[in-house]
């Protein structure tokens, strides 16, 4: 018995350490050129097929390295979320939808790579199915979209699409970009995370506030 | 000498078959996921070292494929410099940096690659120097910068900064995202390129006006 929970335990460890260093390695590098191999020596694990036994293929560690982020944001998002009630406030909305992954990045620490890491699964023409499964089934973020629709003017559908999907294209690829410069220690517009996120709620209400140009 | 332009004209349309099988490639599977030897093959080169000897490492095969479409959109937005002179309306510049991608992305026909290819070269950790090189050579460009700061409000440094970078970060990634969906068959918010850079101009007018909120 005490030997199977030492067992399950030291599984967990390997877990985590493997995750922690595909992330770092896959942000770095890219996750098409690193090889499960490397991943698995710079989690320190003799064995070369560590990665292969733990998650099984690429995608499978990409998912869980999603997975592993996802949740904490979904917790900030939920807590957001009973503190602005049913807001008319276009802004409040937004700053749900935008500050999770902020603060979610600002307590990991001063050096990230999940930004860099998630622009890169959202660009690939197969890893991007990953993420999306992945935020389908958050009801928090849900619940963000629904009382935004509530409260913003009326758009045709598909500039309200569109609008969506440029939101979405900002918060993943700003906070990428952000997190790289810290890594290269390279000049950011704003000095913390909580600003960059203040920014991008500034723009998205001008984004999705803006007049509308009737195509024929 | 006639055997001599002979060889210079199939060295021409060999550069062109390999140059259009690896945007194809890249854009569809990744730019890392594709090996030299499998540009080669589908640009039916017989030699699977086609690609290094007509365009060195997979950096300079990249590079090259970025010239060709840089050299056209410079074109088609020095025309539209051209038309709007000094304008001191922000939607006039706005539309010089967004609509010469979309109307090359257009005239190249249904089925297109850049900007998928794009999307990943910009996302990527390496790849990204070489985009923005090319991009710093353009002059009009720059002129379209320079017009566009001319007639915005006064911003502080940090937030014109950063609406600069979403501003781009729209740029290629809903082209990207427009041009996969195209690609797969799924719908888009916009039945043409015309229109989609439409979308684009309003949302950027509204994200670049957009009042500031102040941080301490």
């Amino acid at each position: 018995m005490a030997g199977r929970i030492a067992r399950a335990e030291r599984a967990g460890t390997t877990r985590e350490s493997i995750l922690a260093a595909a992330e770092r390695l896959f942000a770095e590098h890219g996750v098409f050129a690193v090889s499960n191999r490397q991943v698995s020596e710079a989690a320190g694990q003799g064995n070369n097929a560590a990665v292969g036994y733990h998650f099984g293929t690429k995608a499978d560690l990409v998912r869980a390295i999603v997975r592993r982020h996802t949740e904490r944001t979904e917790r900030l998002r939920l807590r957001m979320l009973a503190e602005i009630g049913d807001s008319s406030d276009v802004r409040d909305w937004l700053a749900c939808l935008v500050r999770p992954s902020a603060e979610h990045l600002a307590a990991l620490g001063d050096l990230t790579w999940y930004g860099r890491f998630g622009a890169q699964v959202m660009t690939d023409p197969v890893l991007r199915e990953i993420m999306v499964e992945e935020s389908l089934t958050s009801p928090a973020l849900h619940r963000v979209l629904d009382g935004l629709n509530r409260c913003l003017p009326d758009l045709p559908a598909e500039v309200r699409a569109e609008r969506g999907d440029m939101a979405r294209q900002l918060m993943v690829h700003m906070y990428a970009e952000r997190e790289r410069a810290l890594a290269e220690g390279t000049p950011t517009p704003r000095s913390n995370w909580h600003d960059a996120a203040t920014g991008l709620i500034d723009a998205l209400v001008g984004l999705w506030l803006a007049p509308v140009t009737p195509c024929p």
